[in-house]
């Protein structure tokens, strides 16, 4: 089963206690599919590039399994950029400059060979934009999953509210669930939520796990205990590609499947922060992957 | 197997903005005793109380199993006294008032029919005064756990870590384990509290579990989520109180029964937050216990 994947490609500069990092590979869509790629292919990219985004980058996503039929080029354009500074406890960060640039005016086109997908991975963008790619589908997917943050939550709640009537499974982490809900409780948070629309809520807790709900039924993942984290940079993004790889792969969207997507996707956002920008996962393979990913589930393992 | 307890036994008033409730039952002793009375008989108390201490608060104790040889009145004394508001988001909480009362000259007395216990649980006092406990005792024993906090970190680190290496389990949250250590990571910080002298460290993490250490191994429990927390006050206490109950209970040492301890801990600690002070714990049975023991085990299931 493939996936569709919409989101940025972009350039970082990253500052981090551990050093930096400059104009190195960066966006949604760069660790979405660097991190489905383990598991599924093709990686179908919705995205858009200026005439500076390197080649290098294109060709090694297409190396990983990765489709760029739907990533266009702005001519004259210049790439998404973003640059940020970790603070030293690595639990905040503050952003240095944002440089929309041809992501100001992204007009998504879905190719018509994406429009049959089943799992769709809607990275973190303008929620009008989001809309605007389950528009262009020909069918109902099987599995549309969102991310979001504070930012549309404050400037586009209803474009929001209205694109989350559309998918099935919402991530986001602890603080975005408790403004959205305007609840302190993530168990009524969650309950909440998925009222608005998604019939599965992933709570992304940071250094201490995630949260899967669906209906009465709630799911806790721990997170891996690591020696030092040196660059926080795309563990959203490459839990959501691993997530929603592993259920494009499995083609199974049941809870229990979910659960073990949930791990997985921990599992490759744990390798992801151990290196700058998506370099980790450039070197990992199936067998690091899956050694990890019973480290995660024997963290919990208890018999009564 | 008999427990023995060392801590407070108090007045507190609470402020939530879930209500208010003065003048309860409080100390770490109240929490502890009540917990571990659960499952094992008797839980040897060893504390001071002013006169003004209620008397009901002591039969019930007795009531439920505790051994009171050990708790000394002070004539003429009152009884220490706590007061505290819980911020609007229950993250933190101001202390109003603190009155250490017959707690300030407090020496513990071990009578003789406690000193060959084999489990004992340190509740949070000054580090010397639990030195001065474990001095009393005839033997080596089992397990002796310990609770302590950031202010004996400030004011009596030198006791602290005089009495941690004579303790096997040491219980404190992720802000102390970081103090205490020096370090960020909650792995490395492990790595070096449990150099200085405890072979188990247990972090607890509130709404976000708990963490077990033991050598290279790692277990994470996860945290119940709960609707609505009416008031922290005693959840510590009532973890420490519900883990050392039942590793008394079982007489089992082994990382696997330390494990299942951390899950009854915490599920006693989800019960105590429902309701002010130490009014859940009253009407608990045992049946209720494992109940919510099962839903935490069923949190964290998954099958690869």
């Amino acid at each position: 089963m493939p996936l569709l994947a919409v989101g940025t490609l972009a350039y970082d500069d990253v500052y981090t206690p551990y050093g930096e990092a400059k104009m190195i590979q960066g966006g949604s869509c760069s660790y979405i599919a660097m991190a489905a790629a383990q598991f599924v292919e093709p990686v179908q990219i919705v995205s858009v590039i200026g005439e500076d985004f390197k080649e290098e980058y294109l060709t090694d996503l297409k190396r990983r399994g990765a489709d760029l039929e739907g990533v266009e080029t702005i001519a004259g354009g210049k790439s998404f950029y973003w640059a940020g500074r970790y603070h030293d406890d690595m639990m905040g960060r503050d952003t240095l400059d944002t440089q929309l640039n041809v992501l100001a005016d992204f007009d998504p086109k879905v190719p018509e060979s994406y429009r049959r997908t089943d799992y769709i991975m809607l990275g973190n963008l303008t929620p009008a934009v989001q809309s605007r790619v389950l528009d262009q589908l020909d069918h109902r997917p099987k599995l549309v999953a969102l991310d979001t943050m504070n930012f549309w939550m404050d400037v586009a709640l209803d474009d929001l509210k209205a694109v989350l009537k559309r998918i099935d499974v919402l991530i986001i982490n602890d603080e975005e669930a408790r403004q959205l809900s305007g609840e302190l409780s993530l168990l009524t948070a969650a309950a909440k939520i998925v009222e608005m629309g998604p019939k599965n809520l992933i709570i992304k807790k940071g250094e201490h796990g995630a949260l899967l709900f669906e209906g009465d039924r709630v799911f806790s993942a721990p997170a891996l205990l690591l020696p030092e984290v040196v660059d926080p940079t795309g563990a959203g993004d490459t839990f959501a590609g691993g997530l929603m790889g592993y259920l494009a792969a499995s083609d199974d969207t049941s809870f229990e499947n979910l659960k073990r997507a949930v791990i997985y996707g921990s599992a490759m956002a744990s390798f992801v922060v151990e290196d700058f920008g998506p370099r980790r996962l450039r070197e990992l393979d199936r067998a690091q992957i899956d050694e990890r990913v019973e480290r995660f589930v024997s963290l919990t393992n208890v018999a009564l």
